[in-house]
């Protein structure tokens, strides 16, 4: 059964997407040249001579480390694994970045056994974490994570970036990737925000949407295309306690409404695989849900590909969640809910358990070969069977300059320019500047998560073209006008920092500070407290009170809580994590050479205890009720979702509609006139909100539905318009359907609001 | 239908109450004279002889402000409203509180109005907040906020509590009384965490049943009774943002598992009326879901009381929730889904619109009838129709000595030793003290809220019987043994008292520090951030640096994060809201005249981003996979629930079972002996939990399902026992069901544990 809320999804990202550079009309999902029903043959042909423990064995992924002894791969156990235990699939890397010819060496060594040494010649499928970019391989280009992506506002840079990653990906010899991230960014406490596009669902399933074909239109047997994974099915990004992989509680409406959305858009666009999210919803593991699993992936969404869990979390439904109270429980429950490829990932106990269990009965065939079919029909798409090997034509797709391009446009239209009093920026030329900060002089901080190591922490890792704040700073202005200190200690840069700042302010016509968060990934990345630490807190004081202009730069994965040093600021610069040409663009940024037009895809807040979103209810708005004199509530962000200042102005003109009133089968067309009234070019996000005004669930203040981003030269006018259907006007009601209820709504862009009627 | 989930609640509430002073055996709900039928027919008679307009006037409720003019009673429009609009109840007071005298005149000017110029003669309802004590009668007894009385443990100190609020509000000439509040305290950033009993929620279905039993055991109609209000019913006490009456989130699974049970208890426990939350479940507002109140209150729980809304919450259905498009919607909306009375209260906007919707057909007849038959048959049963005037008998009832001592020894049970390094406490008679902080010289933050005015802030308000800590200190060491500065200013306390504190800190054997939260009620109390505000964690830092032993004392209604101030105090001691016999008890415990006693009713959160509670999920704690050096989690707060030191030591035998295997028809004899090994004599609370090793949701590290708490003296040795059922063992599954499944279980008492198997 296809979904009923995938009806209109088509529409509703064919819409979305103004294609500004580069982007092309959607095609079909895989472009493969010899037909499906023949490759279908082929697969349901293998699945016959398997056995048993071949078809375990295709279902298990095993990760490299267990393959390595003394830093060398062990063949003797990589042999065991892949004749013995009939490993289908490996993932992961050795702790550090390889360069090409160590990956195709790897790759081929493994391939030849697989290919070589087992009855069957099944290639194992290779899995990895490309994140913002080819992670793990040395010299590759990375992109500004998703948290950035969703600032740009710009789908064709998301595309352009997989496009990019996938190549790279290809060329290092591997065809799957475990991107993109879906999951709607709502808990700032959470490591893994700056992996999110924002808090507004339709960043997520618009960007995710444009990263799966990036990553698969060319076709997945193409040199230039590897196998998506949109990750990680369902509700992961919300955990209660902010850490990562503990449990989130969201009722089903919210889950429809906001969580489920991006995966409905993902499957739409294609994605091969799903990895499952490693918490719980609700008391209930996702990896042991035959609901979410089953009937609402594949019922409702009617996704087909390959299903894999998270690392080691079939086991974990024993020893963490404690739905099963054995292992072998485990792999029954979570196998029979829906789960086709198992990450054990560091020892065989799935492969026997889960012999144990079909030998048994426990698990019937047809769901062991419906989740083989998957496997064994990916390697067919990927080409493996044609050619299992490292493609030699695809070095050449690796490290072009044109990458560096692709890096620098979208830091550029990422970094977001909060605050800028008395045009502080862009900065004039001459004079001394003074750069603090723990993140001045650090490539980690620029990065974030799944950059060159997991950690993203390892600075010797980083290619050498790969640049600090610090050195662009100097390679701008010339070293001997960079004064310059920084302890590199995110969490104690006070003492020294702060004597080396007071003795040398008066030197400097103005201090950089580059403050924010140390790289992390995942549950390292967990943290206490959602301020930033007093330590940098106070270094920006002290800089204050030397009375010379400051410019706080953020590197940071989510939004720390800044509000005691933001009125002692003159101007504030979010960089997020831009990766590879972040400090390039910073360094365009700040002296004017590009005009900033980045926009917060999140509502950063001003206090920890007070976090509340764009999209709050009316109850959440101060009102007469609860006046803010009683510090009742209110949407009081530091700034509010879609901010970002510009080095122009730009003026948005009245809402043109159609038609005052609309059927639900109309499409409402929506017109708004954007245009340049300051003294320079410059490109601008235009965000689209639409409003329920009343609705038998608590309707949303507002809702983003639309996002497109133009450029205006100074002075000129441009209309933009954008289609919305009764899709974009539906909630999830009490009984958990899409709904459409008549009544007004209003749509808003800018600081202009229309209302219309729906019948 | 009386719901399943009722089935074991008698079994669960009478095993849990280890009555230790005063405590009787549960009667029936209402010891009427007159039969139930007879009252019945009194009833119905009245009905038939009832308009339209007569039958919503009683269904409306109007606040005492409204009929106000100069601070004088407008004799005009306190007939327009009784003769003209019907009305049937009021409530409130008019900003601060009256004695006897002035409520008994004010309430016999309404009464002769309601009896003597009516056609119908139907007396008025008068309804208050009499929380914690008999809130706005001068001269009454406050008791420790539910907070404290959660740690106190001693259901019977509750009860006695409710017994005296209930005279005290009876000699008031007032009948019902809008407590006690049964949420359970899960969002330490709301303002009205104060009022709820604690964070487990068998401490509010236990508390909150003693409570109701205390104010109706001895008979609606009698002087020493009042009508009870279990509020505020449903979900209301975890706003996802923090702030009072915003949107909550909440399963339905963790809805029925964690906030309904003390409704059910409450319900059995013959609570007369129900008022409903102010805020909205999961988009749904409480206040116009006929699910929560006529499903399941109705339905499930089996409630027959009336159900009251919350201030103006009907008409926000519109201008705050927005599902009526309209104020006459809004009004259908929450007649139709079960309100039976609105506290309008400003206007009469309910009155009109919900005659009109009666006349329309759009509110059923029955419907009415239904709700007004339950305020008339209140009327009847409290006595009004023989006689709605005050009771000069009850004076007799106000202001009796003994209360003050069982304020006093609530206070005494309820303050928690959190840390006593080096046996600072008790202190030593002698010396000099330095008394310092904003809480030392303030009635208020003793109080909190509802204390003789709404927000308890007006120490002009208080009896004069009630004293600071400052005098408490003065009278038990002579006021010239006492050096004391406060500003009393809470959020600045700084500068002037640091110097201070500084200049006098080597007179002094010993530094108290009284710090916390001003009183605060409602929205009002709203925080942004959970962390004590900086001067105060200065003010602290300053008196570690003197190098004399600190005592910190905590006024406060929630726990506030102060880690960065925990090392450096010698001892801290955690007031909560302690009230009338705050500061005497205080310095009983100080000085040791009394051994403490009280246990947290919560988890003391260590870190604002870190609020993990004691039932977390085991992925919450710290383990093989997310090891605490990564900061990924674990339950790790400033201290853990169930806390509290005492001036002796006790110990904990072996959990003794009277079986290792049970059916789920079986009862489960659980004993522990429980020793004081120490050298003086001492209470302590026992708290009981059990853990569901696996289960087909995911299983809580363990909940607390029996508490008690018994007094032992130095060497003495007692057996406590404890009685489990299979409902002591349940769970909600998937299905939103209650379920028990077999399997192993374990029981812990102190640092002792014992397994079990159910078959």
């Amino acid at each position: 059964m296809i979904s009923k809320y995938t009806k209109n999804i088509a529409a509703l990202l064919a819409i979305s997407l103004f294609c500004l550079i580069g982007c092309e009309t959607p095609s079909s999902p895989t472009s493969e040249t010899a037909s499906s029903s023949a490759k279908d043959e082929r697969v349901v042909e293998l699945l016959k001579k398997m056995s048993v423990e071949d078809k375990v064995g295709q279902m298990t992924q095993i990760t490299l480390s267990m393959l390595m002894k003394d830093n060398q791969l062990n063949i003797e156990e990589l042999k065991n694994a892949i004749i013995n235990k009939k490993v289908g699939s490996i993932l992961n890397v050795n702790g550090v970045p390889l360069s090409l010819e160590e990956w195709h060496d790897l790759l081929t060594t493994i391939q030849d056994i697989a290919t070589k040494e087992t009855e069957l010649q099944i290639p194992i499928l290779y899995g990895i974490d490309a994140i913002h970019g080819t992670t793990y391989t040395k010299g590759s280009t990375l992109f500004p994570h998703n948290i950035g992506m969703g600032a740009t506002r710009n789908p064709a840079l998301v595309k352009a970036s997989a496009k990019i990653t996938a190549a790279e990906t290809r060329a290092s010899g591997i065809r799957w990737n475990f991107d993109p991230a879906l999951g709607i960014a709502r808990q700032p406490l959470w490591a893994r925000y700056e992996e999110m596009y924002g808090e507004a669902t339709v960043l997520s399933s618009v960007l995710g949407f444009e990263a799966i074909r990036g990553y698969e239109e060319d076709g997945l047997d193409q040199i230039s295309a590897v196998a998506s994974c949109m990750k990680h099915y369902l509700g992961y990004s919300v955990p209660l306690s902010g850490k990562d992989r503990t449990p989130a509680y969201i009722p089903d409406t919210q889950l429809r409404e906001i969580f489920l959305p991006p995966f409905e858009a993902a499957t739409l666009a294609g994605s091969s695989t799903v990895m499952i999210n490693s918490g719980e919803i609700n008391g209930i593991p996702v990896h042991g849900s035959k609901y979410y699993l089953t009937d609402i992936l594949r019922g409702e969404l009617g996704f087909e590909g390959l299903a894999v869990s998270d690392w080691e979390d079939i086991i974990r439904l024993h020893s963490r969640h404690r739905i099963a109270a054995t292992p072998k429980e485990a792999v029954k429950i979570a196998v029979n809910a829906g789960v086709d490829m198992s990450m054990v990932p560091v020892d065989y106990s799935f492969f026997d358990l889960l012999v144990e269990l079909v030998n048994d009965g426990e698990v019937p065939m047809s769901r062991i070969d419906e989740a083989v079919y998957r496997i064994v029909k990916l390697k067919f798409d990927l080409g493996l069977f044609e050619n299992a090997y490292p493609e030699e034509e695809a070095i050449a797709l690796f490290g072009k300059d044109a990458y560096k391009e692709v890096a620098l446009n979208a830091a550029l239209e990422s970094i977001t320019l909060l605050k800028n009093d008395d045009k502080t920026l862009p900065l004039k030329e001459g004079g001394k500047v003074l750069l603090m900060g723990p993140a001045a002089n650090s490539k980690g901080a620029l990065h974030g998560s799944w950059s060159y190591t997991w950690q993203g922490s390892d600075e010797n890792q980083f290619p050498e073209s790969t640049i600090t704040i610090k050195q662009a700073l100097e390679n701008r202005i010339g070293a001997a006008n960079v004064i310059s200190n920084s302890t590199n200690d995110f969490e104690d840069p006070s003492n020294t920092d702060i004597a080396f700042l007071k003795q040398n302010a008066a030197k400097a016509r103005v201090i950089i500070l580059a403050i924010g968060e140390k790289s992390y990934a995942e549950s390292p990345g967990g943290i206490h407290d959602l301020n930033l630490n007093d330590n940098q807190i106070m270094l920006a004081k002290a800089a204050y009170s030397t009375g010379k202009p400051v410019v706080l730069l953020l590197a940071q994965g989510r939004p720390r809580v800044i509000s005691k040093i933001v009125d002692g600021a003159d101007a504030i610069v979010n960089l997020y994590r831009p990766a590879s040409q972040g400090a390039e663009a910073t360094m365009q940024i700040l002296y004017g050479d590009v005009n900033p037009s980045g926009v917060l895809p999140f509502s950063y807040p001003r206090y920890s205890g007070d976090v509340v979103l764009y999209d709050r209810k009316h109850t959440e708005e101060v009102t007469e009720f609860i006046p803010d004199s009683y510090g009742g509530g209110g949407y009081n962000p530091q700034w509010k979702f879609g901010h970002g200042l510009s080095y122009t102005t730009f003026t948005f003109g009245e809402i043109q509609l159609d038609k005052k009133s609309y059927t639900k089968s109309d499409e409402i067309k929506v017109t708004v006139e954007v245009s340049n009234t300051g003294d320079r070019a410059g490109k601008v996000a235009v965000d689209l909100f639409v409003s329920d005004l009343y609705a038998s669930v608590t309707p949303s203040y507002k809702k983003l539905k639309k996002f497109t981003k133009i450029s205006l030269e100074a002075g000129e006018s441009k209309n933009v318009s954008f289609t919305l259907t009764a899709d974009d006007l539906s909630f999830i009601n009490a009984a958990s359907e899409k709904t459409v209820e008549a009544g007004e709504f209003s749509v808003s862009v800018g600081d202009k609001k229309s209302n219309f009627e729906l019948k």
